[in-house]
């Protein structure tokens, strides 16, 4: 059956778990395509050129930016995040799927260019505590880091409402088998499935 | 997470396989509640009272629908056919899902009644052909039966663009997988988790 793609977004609060979400979706279902960011802040420790993030300076982003080659772009503690147009572009006609994993701001922005292709999943950590040692785990940040993002949280968290889907991250298995689940109904959604009415037409006339 | 019940609706022309997959979600999925419908058509060789159908009078009809105790009713072939009312309106607020396998017209009264709470999905036979091989295999309806129901079913198949999953019935068990994925995803929906707000403000305060 002919079918749109859709992009997937995921948002939480940092530390809640998306981007591993995100990472067990493609590994899960390789007909997901997973959305790489560009960014002008440094890389982490072990992070890869090209898998966590395209790492860029600033006079590229800048002119991906001019360009248009971006869907959306912000500012984050002083960094460049941005999401890179072609993938998304190609990969929807061509009915193929996109996860992408944004901010509450990138992903309103996502809303206005890709309006009904998209399908919005906001994570919810289990509890403040699980929140806090997930991100003192991540030994890569700062203190100051971790101080930040906890403020910043409240105010991603409070975004929830505007979301499609929301899961609350206790079991990471059981948040990606959800996440699977979304992305297995969305495909049946009728309006996604653009054969449809050319199917119709050939079972009156077989 | 408290959560609000939905009715999920499969209609599909004669024979595409609506029952069948209605019987192997409620079998597979112990939390889903099958909605029995009323009838005053008598039983087919194999039916059970109060598991294909309840079968009552007409007299028993008239009255269930002066009292208001049918969701939506109709007459089908000259039998009156109606989707009792209290086991579904206990049921939802409660956080229990039920299915439902009803035709485009009583789907559409009960979106008048269900509205948020109704999720629609429409089961197409995978052809012409496979459509009426199935028919003729259920041995209990008469050639003209047979011939009525052919003619009905195009009609029926006409509403698919108003039902909010489509699912080319090929395979049961691939079919039933998709409507329990659909099943899965709208427990996830945002809607639908009246306790979000609760748990999001016990976040911030833990």
């Amino acid at each position: 059956m002919a079918r749109r793609g859709f992009l997937l977004v995921l948002s939480s609060p940092s530390g809640a778990g998306k981007t591993t979400i995100a990472r067990g979706l493609v590994a899960r279902d390789r007909q997901l395509l997973l959305s790489v960011s560009v960014t002008t802040r440094p890389p982490r420790p072990g992070e890869t050129d090209g898998l966590d993030y395209h790492f860029i300076t600033r006079a590229r982003f800048e002119e991906m930016v001019a360009q248009g080659e971006l869907l959306e772009h912000a500012n984050v503690f002083g960094h460049f995040y941005g999401t890179p147009k072609t993938p998304i572009a190609e990969a929807l006609p061509a009915g193929r799927d996109v996860v992408a994993d944004l901010d509450w701001q990138g992903t309103q922005q996502l809303a206005r260019v890709v309006a009904d292709d998209l399908v919005k999943v906001f994570i919810l950590p289990p509890s403040r505590a699980a929140l806090f040692e997930r991100l003192k785990a991540r030994a890569q940040d700062s203190a100051a880091t971790i101080a930040k993002r906890m403020a910043q949280s409240a105010e991603e968290t409070s975004h929830w409402p505007e979301y499609d889907y929301v899961i609350v991250n206790r079991l990471i298995a059981t948040s990606i088998a959800g996440v699977l689940a979304i992305v297995a109904a969305e495909r049946l959604r009728r309006g996604r499935q653009t054969g449809l009415a050319d199917f119709v037409r050939r079972l009156g006339a077989d």
